[in-house]
């Protein structure tokens, strides 16, 4: 008893503190509108049920208007009345519902927290509504995807990951924070970059500057790359998360800026920049407000170990897996009919190395920022 | 021939943009130290070798009296002429030295760069001076111990991670950084926290709570736990690296505030406890800038389950491994004689389940910023 009470009390001060944006109002109706179906069918006496887009990989397409991964119209049916079903028709209808609490106390909570919000024993016996997180995060993707709403829209977050620094000033959550002025660590860029949260308030950059890794940044950043270049510097510490493909979508679309990626010459840094560009297949139905279709890869390039004149100790060999990966990406649809990039793999694949962007720094301590990067922008030679 | 000009130019360029601090001159001059002890064997006759401090287990002991992890005074012999040594003798002068240009140059890179800058064929064979990394890597910690540097000091950095807010203004690499303004990220404490990068201006925080994640720690600032209760808020994205260590031990010495910590009921975060507080076995060499003896732990404490009446739905049965662990915890020569925390771990073995702290979610959204938190500041019963 002491329990509930206690739980309706943290509720209620909640919602007092819910402050509601157009876009949160909009989410909801989304949810309320979930819900208003379940009920519809209810009283008509029909069997509820959900229809959800479906993600497997025979569902996304590549438009090449567009220019990017997107979600085709394929739907699952999920029901009440269906025993193998049933239970995860009432998982989705508790994620929907999780996430309207959490809009209209205006607070945002990780993927863990909501599965913690949500995982309870139900009554009267003793299944609970989740056994793991495992159970629970791709009924959230379920529900982004039937509302399509953005993670972000339903309150939850990631992980933050990646920096950004150059000549920016921005709001984020009603702090102003100018970019150029944030110490060693720069704008630790969060996982919701909605305009919400992030404001851009003015700027004087050129282009955008992505970079793979935290480690190439902080040469970049050291060396005050962004103010001789008058750029925007971001990294997304590996494979870039929601957030930053989010920030690098809108500095591209609302400000105009080109966005250039210094990736690592491997399968890897293919495939990040694949997913900058033209989104990624489990996310497709994030694309239209996530890829970047003009975006353009700077290196680095198969051809480095010569044009650098690179030491062959600083080469790392292929592997098995290396080669099937690259030979898989080489086949994807929008780089299929792409004859540089089909060169670009394929002396890859005759030299047997890769090369990462770390390794320039056997050439000198600054070489990728005082000659590698400035030569690039020079000849603009750049893949598409 | 063009590739030795290019790395000539560079380097000329980097000297050119040193500038020394009195700590970077210090440990050039402990390097040079180390590279005159060889040079004198020599010119006496005697066969060169290094005196390594052993970073073995038997080699570590606590200090009752300062209250941390500390080494021995053991050490080991690396000669030149000894064919099992003559490799690892080379790698250590090689690292010595690559850390001296990167100081000269008034640069910093990663451990992966310095692995790179140092990478080449031995002349006149095909031996590689590194592999791999991980054949560079404990030749750093090597370097680190025998010249008593920190491996800041050494110009080498590790990726960031963790975050700070609060009341607190401070100067990063000349840059005055306002952290109540630091938007949604918050301040992205760097792998460098020493005097020279980072100052503190002015503050009027009268505690640091430190939180485990940074799930955790963004529920704290969403919900500016910081302003109500005149704190700084840190995370070290689980086990803290050694930036976010050094910067707490900072906030604790220099501007003598409590550290109080707010961790996971299970093994995991009594040990990050455990190295906050007394340092660790692997870094003993550096508990002096490091540890926080005075730490105090805050939660989630195994009686927790009781006292806020928790669901069983949110615990997390204990694994073998989980139990072997906590017995190895509780045998630390620096928990054996506490009684509180013997009560602790035997009370989480005895209940068969662990708590995360993002488990409190379960009791309202907030509810670990409103109440949780708030009762123990209150109730003031912390493990020491």
């Amino acid at each position: 008893m002491a329990k509930k009470t206690a739980r309706r009390k943290v509720s209620k001060t909640e919602e007092k503190n819910g402050k509601l944006s157009a876009k949160d109002r909009k989410t909801l109706k989304s949810i309320g509108g979930l819900a208003e179906g379940v009920n519809k069918a209810a009283f008509r006496g029909r069997d509820p049920h959900l229809e959800i887009p479906s993600r497997s990989l025979s569902n996304v397409r590549y438009n090449k208007t567009k220019r990017f991964i997107e979600m085709g119209r394929g739907k699952n049916r999920r029901e009440l009345f269906n025993l193998s079903q049933a239970k995860s028709y009432m998982q989705t209808v508790l994620v929907g519902n999780g996430c309207r609490q959490l809009i209209n106390a205006g607070k945002t909570t990780s993927i863990r927290g909501l599965y913690y919000l949500l995982k309870h024993t139900i009554e009267g016996t003793r299944e609970e509504t989740f056994d793991e997180q495992k159970d629970c995060d791709p009924i959230i993707e379920d529900v982004e995807v039937m509302l399509s709403a953005l993670r972000e829209e339903l309150h939850l977050y990631a992980k933050n990951a990646g920096a950004m620094v150059g000549p920016i000033t921005l709001v984020d959550s009603g702090d102003e924070i100018d970019c150029s002025r944030m110490g060693s660590g720069g704008y630790s860029i969060p996982s919701i970059a909605e305009p919400e949260v992030v404001q851009f308030k003015r700027h004087t950059a050129k282009f955008v500057l992505h970079v793979e890794k935290d480690t190439v940044w902080r040469r970049f950043n050291e060396d005050k790359f962004w103010q001789e270049h008058d750029c925007i510097l971001t990294h997304g510490g590996g494979q870039p998360p929601r957030g930053v493909r989010r920030l690098l979508h809108r500095l591209h679309h609302e400000l105009k800026l080109p966005v250039y990626c210094l990736l690592d010459n491997d399968p890897w840094g293919y495939y990040i920049y694949s997913v900058i560009k033209q989104g990624s297949i489990n996310l497709a139905y994030e694309s239209k407000r996530m890829a970047i279709p003009a975006a353009r890869y700077m290196g680095m390039r198969s051809k480095d170990y010569e044009r650098c004149g690179l030491s062959s100790s600083v080469t790392i060999g292929l592997n098995d897996n290396d080669v099937k990966r690259a030979k898989q990406i080489a086949g994807y649809p929008w780089f299929a009919n792409k004859k540089a990039w089909q060169k670009e793999i394929d002396l890859m694949l005759q030299n047997g190395f890769k090369l990462e962007v770390e390794a320039l720094i056997n050439k000198g301590i600054s070489y990728v920022t005082q000659e590698y990067v400035p030569a690039r922008l020079d000849d603009r030679d750049f893949l598409d």
